[in-house]
């Protein structure tokens, strides 16, 4: 089955909010298998909205309009419905009923404008909101579906749940798709590309690849459709173990796992702590780590040691070794690293000391050198970087590559 | 001028990610004079594509599409265009001598795939991405611009704001715009409009007023449209002026300013450095503090002191206070901060500590409790805040508010 969204409004074209009710729809329905062929925002114009609604049942099985059913004059939804199915808006006793209780239970008059609410178009199925005063329409028209909802989100999810998906799986409508995300860390897409191009080439023909970078990793996102789901599962795990066995390293979770969630299970498991000496990061790294709920069982603490005097006081690396390698080391690098595993007396550590940029950067080491360094029971791993001349981008790559060196160094040691 | 905003790619059709690019877009537009008429996503498809850049060109005068220009198989913008613009591919050797210089700087080998991005439709302008490989293409047809720029969201913007706006400005294709955004903090929307009612009503007819509320701070935007640029910069810088008599400690920046950025300002002026004791903020204050370039000629560092050990070891609290009151109370926040002040031989300090959620809370201490302080020259300010349930947004919220504090207190001693 395929669908187009179109939102309805003035507030996504002139960008003062953000169009999130799209992406829940698109992937409530991919999920049960319902294809999105297009997205479309358009202003609160008859014109306008006539013709998207006409292309749009040109070309699919399944058009769901947000927007635009609010009590308020710009709101002209339902007029345009009324004329794209050439019907007219009647009273809907039902409805205004439940909008009577709603007002009564909050101890609100009602107006006239409320009572415009009620109004609905005749041919349409009036699908009850009960997150809402606006109810949903659902409409039939050579072979597509149209249903409109409100634009609020919770009274959109509310009817997509517990209304459209039903109705729509009832009807038999609803194709079999699964998706699975791999996250992997440690190769740039190019490079990931050549290095799995023969199993991408080999995908059966109902299996897509996407590629989805973003500046800390690579998601390799696989897509099947056919007609049976547990199928389909079983196909994309297939293809997925396969995969494992390519590039074993840098995959290191899936779908909405984070790096710092992936290392918080890995150290919950082993009941290990955890402890950071950050400088060129900042308090990223930490930041990272404290924003997975319920790191407090497994992290101890970290330290920013920003200035020099820092680094030797609280982390206690040698002035000498300050002096004779520059903060910017290894040496430095694994004297941090050592200092804070010691200091907190945690079982893994971290340290990053680097040139974020824009200023610092000198000839032999330029804007965007970071070495970092982890330890663990029994080694101590240092590696140098060198990433771009944009500040914030490498405070986030020096704490996803620490973060990554961290979760190789936990697993060589399980 | 009107324009269209079209995506192209399958992660905003499945629901992957949230199409945020083109609520920046449209604001970015907006805000320079050019309606956005329709924001359409669709697949990476040749033929759909083709149809939404037909559709497009019919209806508007500027059409700029995003994504699908990255190095791997499913990316296929290019080619369409080439079909569209009835051209072909051609070796574009300055784009090249590009990609190879970012490629060295980071000690990564081309590979063939990386090559292929330097390819460009010929008879498009090529513009320079100075953040990435992709560059942006730049075609006219029949009177309608036609832009297309990468998908990445920060390489997106900077081809928008410092190639594409520049070069329609010049052009002469936008009016004469001038913003200037207040950024204030302490005061509600709904208090603040109230204060500033009476010289909102008096505003010149050519400036508007917009609130942008964010869970940090109430931004007022000013817009002066009109016919040339200095003037309206005198009007909105004059219009500010009064604003400034009205609500005097409520604005702590214009534009792009940042708490941490303008706190940088101050300790810079006077001298004085800065140091933070983080428990529930996790290292986030450090990371905020550290996103400023050249934070550390005045930031010492910052301890996270996420279990009590590490509060009773590094930040020297007394076990008894940490007894007697718990980790999250007035006294744990006062010997932190003094604690991380004396250690690290600051002139300032924050400290905070609290429930960030969504486990942890209790009847006394519910989820989202937290203690912050500041510690001056001569003064300690402790306060207690409760935020909501949600751990990111206590962990922003607190943060913020710490640095509000610290502003104040440093406004106020010098």
């Amino acid at each position: 089955m395929k669908s187009e969204i179109i939102t309805i409004g003035d507030e996504i074209l002139i960008g003062q909010i953000v169009d999130t009710n799209s992406a829940w729809i698109a992937e409530q329905f991919n999920r049960n298998g319902i294809e999105i062929y297009q997205i479309t925002s358009v202003h609160d114009d008859k014109k306008h909205i006539l013709e998207a609604l006409k292309k749009a049942e040109e070309k699919t099985d399944l058009v769901i309009l947000t927007g635009g059913l609010g009590p308020t004059k710009d709101d002209i939804t339902k007029k345009v419905l009324c004329e794209y199915f050439n019907t007219k808006l009647v009273f809907h006793e039902p409805t205004f009923e439940h909008i009577k209780q709603r007002f009564k239970n909050r101890n609100i008059d009602l107006n006239k404008l409320n009572r415009n609410q009620a109004l609905v178009p005749e041919s349409c199925t009036v699908i009850p909101n009960s997150a809402g005063t606006a109810p949903g329409m659902w409409f039939e028209k050579n072979d597509t579906i149209f249903v409109s909802v409100p634009g609020v989100p919770f009274e959109m999810k509310n009817l997509v749940e517990n209304e459209i998906l039903p109705r729509l799986e009832n009807n038999g409508k609803t194709k079999a798709i699964y998706h699975k995300t791999v996250l992997t860390q440690g190769l740039p897409e190019s490079m990931l590309a050549q290095k799995i191009e023969k199993w991408e080439d080999a995908l059966p023909e109902n299996v897509k690849l996407a590629y989805l970078p973003n500046p800390t990793a690579v998601r390799l996102r696989l897509s099947a459709i056919g007609k049976e789901k547990t199928m389909l599962k079983k196909q994309v795990e297939s293809e997925i173990e396969k995969l494992q066995k390519i590039i074993p390293d840098n995959i290191f979770g899936y779908d909405t796992d984070t790096l710092a969630g992936v290392i918080g299970n890995l150290l919950k498991e082993k009941g290990k702590t955890l402890s950071v000496a950050e400088s060129c990061t900042g308090g990223y790294i930490s930041h990272l780590i404290t924003s997975v709920s319920g790191s407090s069982s497994y992290f101890k603490g970290a330290i920013t040691a920003y200035s020099n005097e820092i680094k030797e006081e609280i982390l206690e690396v040698k002035p000498k070794t300050l002096q004779e390698n520059g903060a910017v080391s290894e040496q430095v690098a694994r004297e941090m690293v050592l200092g804070v595993k010691g200091k907190m007396n945690a079982d893994y550590a971290i340290s990053t000391t680097g040139i974020a940029g824009p200023e610092g950067g000198t000839t032999g080491k330029p804007v965007g050198t970071v070495w970092i360094a982890v330890a663990g029971q029994s080694e101590v791993i240092a590696q140098k970087y060198v990433f771009g001349d944009n500040r914030e981008r490498n405070i986030i790559r020096s704490s996803q590559t620490a973060l990554q060196m961290l979760r190789r160094l936990i697993l060589k040691e399980l």
